[in-house]
């Protein structure tokens, strides 16, 4: 028979098993931090009627769509979770009980072009608090502490958690009579990590704005110092625009508050640079990096929108929400080799039986089972030192051989695969197993 | 602006929050049964070349495929987990393990014709075992053991796993020189129990099956009594065919080794009328029924194959698996109120702050969290009353309010509401918190 090559497509994540087990322990810290918090779980469709998916996209974005034809009917694959989000609270909002607070952790895709730790099908953890009208500001101050529980979970303590507030930035702005230029300044100011102080200024005597407001915009970005301090120096600046005392009065609460949920000064900071490029956002703004490993860019971003599901419906509903993006921070940590493991197999014990009657090793798998041990029973007729191997590369840390000598002593001895200790048990006591 | 109207696609499921907890609850205890038998997880892409995804598929199957173009690339959607897992072994046979056990539970695509309880995109959970050339059949008792604690962990008693062997079939076919036929007449008493006994005599005479075979055969079927008399029976037929001897044999060490995994009697029989209409089984093969639900049709379904790759590798690779099709399993059982759930919300706790300082109640959060309670903080300003009706809509079983003289008093009143009870704990206590 003519055989067809087994190949992945390109840009597609396809782990070997090993590796999948530390991705699923990663995505259960995730989920499981995000349920400690109250949020809902939501599942959306893969595939939604591209009308939908794309009543607000454009540009780069619709590029990427995986979209087609099935029938009359125009389908495309969802490229993120907060326009279904939109779809779904808006679909739903009479049945649905605000604060909306959801988690979603699912697959998107995006046809980009292929490389290195980019890919074109990967997973975004998102959590969203959509208020019905208003939603106070204290949830700002929570999403910090759930970026921070989740990253200590992963077993990361120097991170920090970047706080910013688009109102400061856009007030500024308005003071300086350059709310025209404002997307575009955001834009520029954005990239100062990147391409430098200088480069930024560069760029914005291009886009002709005068030397004063560089100047304004440079001694703001450049404020520093401890939170506090900038706070203070914020609040110097003495700007008369609503706006910025607006979002400066935001962002006082967000620090006060992200205290009091416990996040220490050394895991989260103030930086006035942050905008995230996307017009979206209206209010607080959030980045979050590892100190040691500032290339792999913000591995936890998201914050503060107006108005959710505008293209659906006239409700107005504001929200906050954060994204990780699973998939690429998984491959780049692994790369890295620092995924921190409860586990590194499934299984906990593996009987390896060396007799033909299957009987007693499987009756020892049934007690160890109802105990809650991941049992696997080694079935196939295979040479003893075949058999440890196979413990040794699936990297179970428990053994039980049983032979002709266990059945007749009526014992089991619990090999421990790393330290080589055995302890043994009889039969009837297999249950009081200490692992 | 103009709103689009949100829809979401026909034949997509698409739960509310409620709903959706109930699923994942159920997701959760699948997945968990199978760790406990020690099965790795797995996670293919959703796109697939279509080259390599319908390498095998034909008529029906491809028809239903949700295929397009993007760039110059012909890409599938998966319509199962089989077919991905065979490219995976193949792909990666020189790293894999055997026996490979993997798990996998993901969305698959179907583009069925739209019907109440039929989807488009649904959940299979898989599990199956592949070896290197061979595979004890020790396997095959080991999978109705899996499947009756998934059942059982969804908290049905009430529940039989059918259990047949394609060989026994085969074998009687070739003794009765209908070899030829085998495929009809499989497919034709494989609908017995839908159009009854005459019915399918009269299809049998259709295709020319003798008299005299067709006897053979209804005798056959007509096997009754115990699991352990319809062997006995099977024995005395005394038909000499080596496919029969090697298939009857086969299920004997099943039937013994099932209940070995301590699958009691009222959860397993012999039914020699499961066929399994696909050509693809050609060993042991499982249907399972709810008693009381029969027209659920079988709800875990699989069985034995010969060779799990043979369109991309050389190697053979017989595998036994079984299949839940969750989505569909959820929505029918959800309609008869048959989801026995743990806990009908993620959150634990409501804090219900009356105050305008949130100190107290994020602080009280904080402990409730460390300690593993799934807490919410109701951050928004409302009366008391939509606060409460908030907690019971979400079905949160504890709710604390705390208001000035809770704070004045150094108290947090834990209220169940469902009884109504109330208890006290001292700020200082709240960590000793019994829920």
């Amino acid at each position: 028979m003519n055989k067809t090559e087994p190949r992945t497509l390109a840009g597609f994540m396809e782990l070997m098993p090993n590796e999948q087990i530390l991705f699923e322990q990663m995505k259960q810290k995730i989920e499981k931090t995000y349920q400690k918090f109250g949020f809902l779980p939501l599942d959306t469709p893969i595939l939604e009627l591209s009308e939908v998916l794309l009543a607000k996209a454009g540009g780069e974005t619709e590029k990427q769509i995986y979209r087609f034809e099935k029938g009359s009917t125009d389908i495309s694959m969802r490229f993120d979770l907060t326009v279904p989000l939109s779809k779904y609270v808006a679909k739903n909002y009479g049945n649905l009980s605000f604060p909306f607070r959801r988690y979603q952790i699912g697959k998107v895709y995006r046809g980009e072009r292929t490389q290195k730790g980019r890919f074109r099908e990967f997973y975004q953890c998102d959590i969203d608090i959509i208020g019905d009208g208003e939603l106070s500001v204290i949830n700002d101050a929570e999403l910090p502490s759930v970026i921070y529980n989740v990253f200590k979970e992963l077993g990361f303590d120097d991170f920090t958690i970047c706080i910013n507030n688009r109102k400061i930035l856009n007030g500024l702005f308005e003071s300086l009579e350059q709310k025209e230029n404002a997307a575009e300044i955001l834009r520029i100011i954005d990239k100062i990590e990147k391409i430098g102080k200088e480069a930024v200024i560069e760029e914005l005597e291009k886009i002709e704005v005068s030397k004063k407001s560089i100047e304004a915009i440079m001694n703001f970005i450049e404020i520093d110092g401890t939170t506090d301090e900038k706070i203070e120096k914020l609040n110097n600046l003495n700007i008369e625009n609503e706006t910025f005392k607006l979002g400066l009065e935001e962002l006082t609460q967000v620090v006060k508050y992200v205290r009091t949920f416990g996040i220490p000064d050394t895991n989260f900071k103030v930086d006035l640079t942050i905008a995230r490029g996307l017009d979206y956002y209206t209010g607080t703004v959030y980045e979050t990096f590892l100190n040691q490993y500032r290339e792999l860019g913000s591995i936890c971003s998201g914050g503060r929108y107006e108005n959710l599901a505008e293209y659906y419906t006239d409700k107005k509903l504001p929200g906050v929400g954060i994204s990780i993006g699973l998939t690429r921070l998984f491959y780049k940590l692994n790369e890295l080799n620092l995924i921190k493991a409860n586990k590194k197999s499934i299984a906990d014990i593996l009987i390896i039986p060396m007799i033909e009657d299957m009987t007693k090793p499987i009756q020892i798998a049934n007690e160890l089972r109802k105990k809650g041990i991941n049992t696997e029973i080694y079935l196939n007729d295979k040479k003893l030192k075949a058999k440890f191997k196979y413990a040794d590369k699936l990297e179970i840390p428990y053994v039980i051989v049983i032979g002709e000598d266990e059945i007749n002593a009526n014992v089991v001895k619990v090999r421990n695969m790393i330290t080589g200790e055995e302890k043994e048990y009889s039969f009837k006591d297999i249950s009081n197993i200490k692992i």
